[in-house]
């Protein structure tokens, strides 16, 4: 990202508080060629701000206390754009986006790596924001950046920061079932609105001006999750956080998976009056749209209202509602009952509504 | 990387074995964007050709048994270009690089995830070709692949293909002290020819013509590794592969860690004729050029002889050789006797020689 335009979203009121010129310090290749510069670059921006034990020594590779259970590992790159936007930036998605995938299968998050892909030129401060970010999301996480890399490119070779995050994890039992579990009755229940971190994306990069701006809803779900697991045990199916084609993508993958009929009432959704305002002004559907701090579950017949109780108590899923039901294998994997009272089939999303998301 | 550059590349003879034009099956945004094609893609692509029982759920998160001893993790990023060289290719490149980061650190390798970032217009038989010398060269490392993440992004926002692998290994005890470790008297051995890796990715890339082209020496050191902590134990106070900045990069590392001299001699290092040929002809110094499959190590006074008698064992450090030996701190951090007889500070490398052999 070459700084003028990371100047033009500043001047566009998004989050990232910086004023940027040509003559900012920036990234160099100098920075990423394994000498000095690499490890004053490293040392000064990076590790310093996520002091933990395990970093400081900047070894090959880091050293972890045996874990007590079978490990849960998810890696997962973040490339979204623009950098910064309303409710977020790329750093924070990175930490929230893994151990979400944790959460969901069931494992308690406990580490991190973090891997920077550095385009030449970058200001050192959008670099400093970033980390500040990363630091912030995984103490509110409860979890140690324990590796790291830095490689940097030379201008064009890639947009801006590209961050990888790989997540470790351990399961306590009972992990979830998964998807293949689900059978007819099952009961669908998703943990908050859904669509709201692509459709803040969108807004963020094509510039439109709402008042208020759309903000992401990415934040961690680890806390809901956990009471979840101790509390209702293997009542819980299966978990999945609606992220890359939505709600639509999770409840197509785990029909496949339980090869049954997920049916789901559009009018249970939850909707807060400015995400349907602005789905509507947008002409687009939330359900294909990623979120990034909302998921969906599947109980056990009977287990919905205690779930919806567990969830309405913490922030992060206080308008958890029930959405629909598991039905024996149908015409179509899927169907939504329109708020006319029609039922159809809900599409799997096939075409790139929008990349770069996360 | 649009399809005409590959071919150019192959026309040159690397080792890219496709036949490419612009009508060929190619990555699209669509792939990307978590429906139907996304998991086509992986399926048929990728988790099928790096077939082991973690892969196959496509869930968030791995289930991996637990480990047996403190973990060891570590991550890495890899954006060379081009993708293929002789010696190698950008897949083999990340799992050696990431397994060799683990065994240095005194771990047994076990498990890695592998994150890919691509960008449209990808021709399928170069992600074909890539992951079939992942899958090569995982089985070759004895590690499995078990987890991954896939994000495609527009033609210009990344070039072609970056990898991210992250490492998971188990230390066994006795783990190297490490380089803070060194006292005067220690002695230091490299595992074969430095810099070879960086020459052979410099020829590749600004096509020079050579016979025979320059490889790399990209391969896993795991196993001389092993034979020398299962034998030597604790008198292995540190490893490091020279990788990026060279092994000029790693002296100055150590040297600043426990604060002593290393001294070296060019002569010792051992320099294949077609190795100092190609310095000579390009005016490279290989001290300061990465190797793949090569690694320094400081051994306590008297067991050079036992570490050299092990590695030579191995085709993959036969030409192993003692290099040099820690001193009291003096005035400069590392010296080198150059052939001549004089003694030189050996500088540190500062700035980028080489920027994306890695």
């Amino acid at each position: 990202m070459p700084p003028e335009s990371v100047s033009r979203t500043n001047n566009e009121g998004l989050s990232c508080p910086i004023e940027l010129n040509r003559d900012v310090p920036h990234v160099t290749l100098a920075h990423g060629d394994g000498g000095r510069l690499t490890r004053q670059l490293v040392r000064e921006h990076i590790t310093n701000r996520l002091a933990n034990v395990h970093l400081q020594s900047l070894d090959d590779a880091a050293c972890l206390p045996q874990p007590v259970g079978p490990l849960a590992v998810t890696t997962d790159s973040f490339v979204v754009t623009p950098l910064f936007f309303p409710g977020g930036d790329i750093g924070s998605l990175a930490v929230y986006g893994t151990v979400n995938d944790l959460a969901v299968s069931g494992a308690h998050p406990c580490w991190l790596t973090l891997a920077l892909i550095l385009e030449e030129g970058l200001p050192l401060a959008v670099l400093d924001q970033v980390i500040a970010s990363v630091a912030s999301a995984a103490r509110r996480s409860d979890v140690a950046i324990v590796a790291g890399d830095t490689k940097v490119v030379p201008r064009g070779a890639v947009d801006g920061l590209f961050i990888n995050t790989t997540g470790i994890g351990v399961f306590h039992s009972p992990v979830p079932a998964g998807p293949k579990s689900l059978t007819p009755g099952d009961e669908l229940i998703i943990s908050g609105p859904v669509g709201q971190h692509g459709i803040a994306v969108m807004a963020a990069r094509e510039r439109l001006s709402f008042d208020p701006a759309p903000h992401s809803d990415s934040l961690p779900l680890v806390k809901p999750i956990r009471v979840l697991r101790e509390q209702l045990g293997s009542r819980v199916k299966a978990m999945r956080d609606a992220t890359r084609g939505g709600v639509a993508a999770v409840l197509h993958e785990w029909a496949e998976a339980a090869r049954v009929t997920l049916a789901v009432e559009q009018a249970t959704f939850p909707m807060p009056d400015e995400l349907r305002g602005l789905s509507e002004l947008l002409g687009v559907d939330p359900l294909y749209f990623a979120g990034e701090g909302v998921f969906l579950l599947a109980v056990e017949p009977g287990a919905c209202e205690a779930a919806l109780a567990i969830l309405r108590c913490h922030p992060e899923s206080k308008l958890a509602a029930r959405v629909g039901e598991v039905q024996a294998q149908q015409r179509f994997p899927v169907t939504i009952r329109r708020a006319l009272g029609t039922t159809q089939p809900l599409d799997e999303p096939t075409t790139a509504l929008l990349p770069r998301i996360c």
